[in-house]
């Protein structure tokens, strides 16, 4: 087995599987941010309805998806490009762009990282305070910019949640613009929230040339398995982005189930209202178990200092593992010590099972 | 719309359906190179019985597929990398090897040229003969192996059907080692074949480090619309190509197909007893029809010179759109006129109405 293929993120349910035995469903996978009410009857009954179309080819030009994802995000075709998910993307910018030098916070999500490396660049880190909240810095971050040629913000960042609003991604859009540095805004959990408009920086996209959007579509819409995701580009980059891919790049299936996602509103709002109470009522039940110091989540996912459980966070991923319960060990983070776990927000049952196993491990009743 | 983006293949059944109207149904499409077999009964139970576990990630390491290519193909999985398509492999292959200078045949599949001018190589053509029905001359691509990174063999060849026996295959890899120049080896229709282990190079893998060999599953599974293919490749660098990727790239559906697929030893016997005699029906058909010059099939599909016809390529498949047939105008191609066609092998029923309509066309009934 290749070594670049070892397991490095949240959501591994196959190798837990492999390990332990059991099937899918015994599995209480809270290591990876999928949206809880999971799969919406629309996006189901097209899957279902579309699945004997996988004898032809995929519409090479997306035109469906593309025509609703212009309407839902208020953005030109011209500036969008599919992705077989948005990781897709990131991969080939880089490989499309090779930077010299990239810039990412310390901690964020890691394929920024693993696909700036692989298009042969060197990565600076703006290390983000522990003391501070994580909060990202727009001027500190500005001061590296001249050296750099493309800076990845993950807003809300992963796995901190922390977010930044789109008059502070101006802010660092604009001075970036100077040193023709690039900014990547990866805005994949935007979706979950009520007033995602307050924190999207769609609307610069005309004016700034040097933004570039990610967004993908598995988290919110609970289809990681099927792989979707896109960029917003200036219309020459989102030409350049076509020539470095495969044309068939986004499966049939994948494709009819955006287009049916997009156009499920009730689905939309009522995953945006769930999330805004359950992931505050999860915050609030872990405040009340000593040792753990939950940080406050915007969207659908928490993360966790648990220094004072006097457990490292590999101790605790597999005592809850003996629970059946999966969580996102932060160690390999940089930026993150082994003093950090990420949970996702599920259903009020499944939380509560977390919280129970929590309970128990911490308190010692084992 | 991006230009880059523009249909320039096959199977753009999307693009004519939004042309002229209709359901994918109602169009036979010619134009693609499936098993007309369509989807094998495993597959389709597979992919609704695993429909729902797309709410997961993908297995990251395709641990199931790669055990099953593995003993279905007899390669180590250490040789394996999995792709959303054999297309995406292309690229990432390019992408990472960074080719100065890139051979391809003309004519052969474009994606080849495509892939490599992404990475920034620049082509050059080994021009095949038409008098000599397009056979590929070993001994002439071996001297212009001095200045080359890597060179694209596609046997059979796509579009002429043309194949080469492993042993001159073996002959060109070794001449290619010399020079420190990667052969890579498209083997995608031979699946088709009853005696593919005539033409396969996979024994060849072990030997030489600067052989690839790149598998689509979509033609012969018929499953274009989900993605799904493989590369083979020395260790070190099935370990570069992972690191170039997108880790979750293969969606879960593609990889329980493949799992099935792999197992079908019935459709896999059918088809290529079907395509055994079917092909040469229509071959021989095609013969009776005045102007039509079919070269002799080897897989899933036929050229044609209908030079003798008086008519073009653009203009004979306007006539058959009209009839609601798509075909693959050749024109395209480096290194075919405008005098070419290529015509997939479907059933009797829609050959024989290919067979019809192109009578009707040709002889002047319309």
């Amino acid at each position: 087995m290749s070594g670049n293929n070892a397991p490095k993120h949240g959501g591994n349910l196959y190798a837990a599987m492999r390990q332990k035995g059991g099937s899918l469903n015994e599995i209480l996978d809270f290591s990876a941010n999928i949206n809880p009410l999971g799969l919406s009857e629309q996006i189901r009954q097209t899957l279902y309805a579309s699945l004997e179309s996988i004898i032809h080819y995929p519409d090479v030009q997306g035109h469906a998806l593309k025509q609703e994802l212009s309407h839902y995000y208020h953005v030109k075709q011209e500036q969008i490009t599919l992705g077989n998910g948005a990781v897709e993307l990131m991969y080939v910018l880089c490989h499309m762009l090779k930077p010299k030098r990239v810039l990412v916070t310390a901690p964020t999500f890691s394929e920024y990282e693993s696909a700036a490396r692989a298009s042969g660049a060197a990565i600076e880190y703006f290390y983000l305070n522990a003391a501070d909240d994580f909060t990202i810095d727009i001027q500190g971050i500005a001061q590296q910019l001249p050296a750099i040629d493309i800076v990845f913000i993950c807003n809300p960042n992963n796995p901190t949640g922390k977010l930044l609003s789109n008059g502070q991604i101006e802010e660092l859009v604009a001075m970036a613009k100077v040193h023709q540095t690039y900014v990547v805004v990866d805005e994949s959990f935007l979706d979950f929230l009520l007033d995602d408009h307050t924190y999207t920086c769609r609307s610069l996209l005309e004016k700034y040339n040097n933004l570039i959007i990610l967004h993908s579509l598995t988290k919110f819409y609970a289809i990681p398995g099927l792989r979707l995701g896109f960029s917003l580009t200036n219309p020459e980059l989102t030409n350049r982005l076509h020539a470095g891919k495969d044309p068939w790049n986004v499966n049939t299936l994948a494709q009819n189930a955006g287009v049916a996602a997009l156009r499920d509103e009730e689905y939309q709002h009522k995953s945006k209202e769930f999330i805004k109470k359950v992931n505050m009522d999860l915050y609030h039940s872990l405040l009340t178990i000593p040792g753990l110091k939950p940080y406050k989540p915007s969207v659908n996912f928490i993360l966790i200092n648990i220094k004072d459980t006097n457990l490292i966070a590999e101790e605790l991923r597999q005592a809850l593992a003996a629970h059946n319960i999966l969580i996102r060990d932060c160690s390999n983070y940089p930026g993150l010590s082994p003093d950090y776990i990420r949970i996702a927000v599920k259903s009020p049952e499944q939380n509560h099972k977390l919280i129970a196993a929590l309970q128990q491990i911490i308190g010692g009743i084992e």
